[in-house]
């Protein structure tokens, strides 16, 4: 089986473009049309996210090589949403797209191993997001079963939230502590490089500013990146252009909301408005990978 | 409703022990008794689970008020095992016992609210443990909805595996990172005080050493302690008593496999010997809080 990275990167390639979506489906959001068919049972929001991510994965496929299911909008929903997430992550599969399962999970020893093979046996996902607050020895276990799977890993490195900086930009004697992880990071990522030149342990990066973005991607020449904030969370195409390296190559920007809620309610033409948000989201990100 | 934490030393005093039971169910751990009912399915694994965790609860329930699913063991059994985890929970509330979630949960805004939803009002549980990494305004919709609950949260300050010391011991110009993240802790619990004089916000610190512990009880002077690490993973009785304040109070101290997996396989006493390590681990505990 091809490493994690260069199947992303070659699905980049083949949609020419470095667009991720993420599936981030509230009850709130879902379309009339959607909605209006199910009830408001546990079990009927799960068909309903199950029925719109559904259709937005086709809808999107032409535009994307790789989705990313939040996690959190399906458990909330207990076992159905568990249900609905899995035949989501199939469908994907399906349609060729990568799944970056978005869990922040963390833990130790065989915890983190039950965690991991969630992810990657139970669910298939492509890649996980992970914490690193644990430290090396708690990411170890994810790291194994990862590469057991041909799968990536995705570790917090700096967030986009405000609130980010109280903990992670801490001035330790090494460098902030996200400077830390982010070298840390790097280490664990080369032990497994790809033919692109990239490991399999990437780092979640939020789009805070440009020039964060490129002094993270010095720290971490060989991290495959995933970029949240750009679209509804504020952040431009431009702005995240020091996610990649000097070949255009080397990071994802994930879009939700921007992506998968650009109509009202009652929009008739809901369909279309999430085929021209994703075809524009896409273009626009293209430029990036283009130098 | 009373504050999660007077209800949380009630229930120590009730049951005159700071004896918190793990359930961490593995397949290869269970008496044969139940597994040889089961089907190794993901179903009939779920079904095990269950059975073994409902009658564990029954067991030790004489010796412990506070119970910890762990959920990436049931998580691994995707929808059945959620629904597993769910009818363990609610016998647990069933016999009277309080339930902390291990889930270490963190994100951001609403995904971080839908995560909280999950704990409090889908799975039920009294408390949930989170990661800090990302700051306080991710940790704000878990405290919010904690506090809507009269749930608690335990937040991964000092965790026990030797990489721990990797991020959270990196020195900064206000101590350790971990020592930071713990007066945070102690500021947003302090906002919400019970009658014992602790707030809802608890820490995750592990037994590591006497000295640290003592150390961050008086970093964190107002903040239930959750306690791993005693049992099987090494820590003894004697070495917890700096987690409790001078009244014996503000902690708890889980066991996991140590009373859930104390026999063999094909022991048909394994009941017995559940409540025997339960038994004793609580006795041993009693006399952290009898100063």
């Amino acid at each position: 089986m091809i490493h994690f990275t260069d199947r992303l990167i070659n699905g980049i390639r083949t949609k020419q473009s470095p667009l991720c979506v993420g599936l981030d489906p509230r009850w709130e959001n879902l379309p009339h049309a959607i909605s209006q068919l199910h009830a408001t049972t546990q079990k009927g929001r799960a068909a309903a996210y199950e029925a719109f991510c559904i259709r937005v994965l086709e809808l999107v496929q032409p535009y994307t090589a790789i989705v990313k299911p939040q996690s959190a909008f399906f458990e909330v929903l207990g076992a159905p949403g568990h249900q609905a997430m899995e035949k989501i992550i199939d469908k994907a599969h399906a349609l060729g797209l990568m799944v970056i399962l978005d869990a922040k999970r963390n833990d130790i020893a065989s915890t983190a191993t039950a965690y991991a093979e969630s992810a990657f046996v139970q669910l298939k996902a492509d890649a996980l997001t992970i914490n690193p607050y644990l430290g090396r020895d708690a990411v170890e276990p994810f790291i194994a079963e990862a590469r057991k799977h041909h799968a990536g890993l995705y570790v917090l490195v700096r967030t986009s939230n405000p609130g980010a900086r109280q903990f992670q930009d801490l001035k330790t004697d090494l460098g902030k502590v996200h400077e830390v992880v982010a070298r840390a990071v790097n280490d664990w990522s080369r032990e497994n490089l790809s033919v692109s030149g990239f490991g399999d342990i990437g780092a979640v990066v939020g789009a805070t500013s440009p020039q964060e973005l490129a002094h993270l991607r010095k720290l971490m020449p060989q991290v495959p990146f995933l970029v949240p904030g750009y679209g509804a969370q504020g952040g431009s195409a431009v702005d995240c252009q020091g996610a990649f390296n000097a070949q255009g190559i080397g990071a994802v920007i994930n879009s939700s909301r921007g992506i998968t809620f650009p109509f009202k309610l009652d929009d008739y033409q809901w369909e279309e408005k999430i085929v021209k948000a994703a075809r524009q989201a896409s273009v626009e990100l293209a430029s990036l990978t283009s130098n």
